[in-house]
């Protein structure tokens, strides 16, 4: 049985998990208001899932069907995601901007800033995604919070360990720099192991301050793994080569 | 009714479109087999929404709960997806090794590394998701390719010309340098028009060989956008510059 103010997602959940048929409506005296019936579950359950890929996609939903939409429709729904995100790339350009003298010695270090990038955010959204699927499944909880960070720990330094001789092969065969990929070996095991952290930790408290998670972690861990991750590359290149 | 081969996303579809309480199974001759009931069809959709959420986010299905799976299962669900893509962005270090010329006399160039990639990679991924999306409910199919260029053509047009002046006023604020800004205002309209174009294309054509869009869009739409985005970008730089 749910109350009237059951949040329709909660509702679904319900009958998904015990496979009924009807779940009642009561009210706080346990009077039968009326009754969630399985299709109008499927219906939430289909819709829901939908606008979270659309979240995950940073746009926004759109009502009309794709062809039937209005243009001035689809670029007002879209434009706003992507200049927020310019905004935040434009912070990026300012921390980049600080490494000037570094990169200027070395042109080869901006050839890798996309690997970082992607490499960083990549990591961090597995991360994130996982929890984020814990905490939708009430696996997990902000109480769980030192037991994430423990194995995340344990899964970032390995997965750091093992694709960092393999990064750095693959950077010496196309610069022929040695400093340049000893650069990328050292950094990218620090970032995954920063960037895994925060992914791990930035849904619980997404969750705890009263937003759904899955509405902002990927684009949100992404972009704070770029700036993160950018970095603690360049840091590392100016502790290598200065 | 449905035969014993039907997918069952599909035949979930089917439950759900038209609010039944029991699908029937059929074979050839019309013989009852037996019956798809709601609560199937539940479990089918809450599964295979987890799935493409996990999908989208480069990463595998992890059958135990997060926090009983082993650390190197964890590990090794991961690092594939992660390696794959670092192969992918040496690619992209290659393409912008090619510029060296131009960045070294321009190093401001490098600072927008991340802006373009991201950009980019946005709104191609937010094409591939509407036309996927569109796929999934079936308003969409191959045939309607024609009208998804031209009006993805409109779209990101306007969108192009929305963010372009918004990136030059931004960039020229951050770095001071006029023919930097300028470079970012020309190439960030026409990386637009050309990712959008792309990520309205690519979920028609990977349906049509056979394989789900949802499955590899998002990763594929973003690499690829990533490489494209960086090509147009450095190509507008040498142009402008030279």
């Amino acid at each position: 049985m749910v109350k009237p103010g059951t949040d329709q997602e909660e509702a679904a959940r319900i009958v998904a998990r015990y496979d009924l048929i009807e779940l009642p409506v009561v009210d706080d005296k346990g009077k039968l208001l009326g009754a969630i019936t399985v299709d109008d579950v499927i219906d939430v359950i289909v819709k829901e899932s939908g606008e979270d890929l659309l979240k995950l996609a940073a746009t926004v939903k759109v009502t009309a069907p794709y062809l039937a939409a209005k243009i001035t429709d689809l670029v007002k729904k879209r434009v706003l995601w992507l200049i927020m995100l310019c905004l935040v790339e434009v912070v990026v350009a300012f921390i980049i901007s600080s490494f000037e003298k570094v990169i200027s010695a070395t042109i080869a270090l901006a050839f890798f800033i996309p690997l970082i990038s992607s490499t960083g955010g990549n990591s961090g959204v597995q991360t994130s995604t996982l929890v984020i699927r814990g905490l939708a499944t009430g696996e997990l909880s902000l109480r769980d919070l030192l037991r994430i960070l423990v194995k995340e720990s344990m899964v970032s330094t390995l997965l750091g360990l093992v694709i960092s001789p393999f990064l750095f092969a693959l950077s010496f065969a196309v610069t022929f720099q040695l400093w340049v990929s000893i650069i990328l070996a050292l950094a990218i095991i620090i970032i995954i192991f920063v960037v895994n952290l925060m992914g791990g930790i930035m849904p619980l408290f997404v969750a705890k301050i009263g937003i759904d998670p899955a509405t902002i972690s990927a684009p949100l861990v992404t972009t704070v793994a770029d700036a993160i991750g950018l970095t603690i590359y360049f840091l590392v290149a100016v502790l290598v080569l200065g």
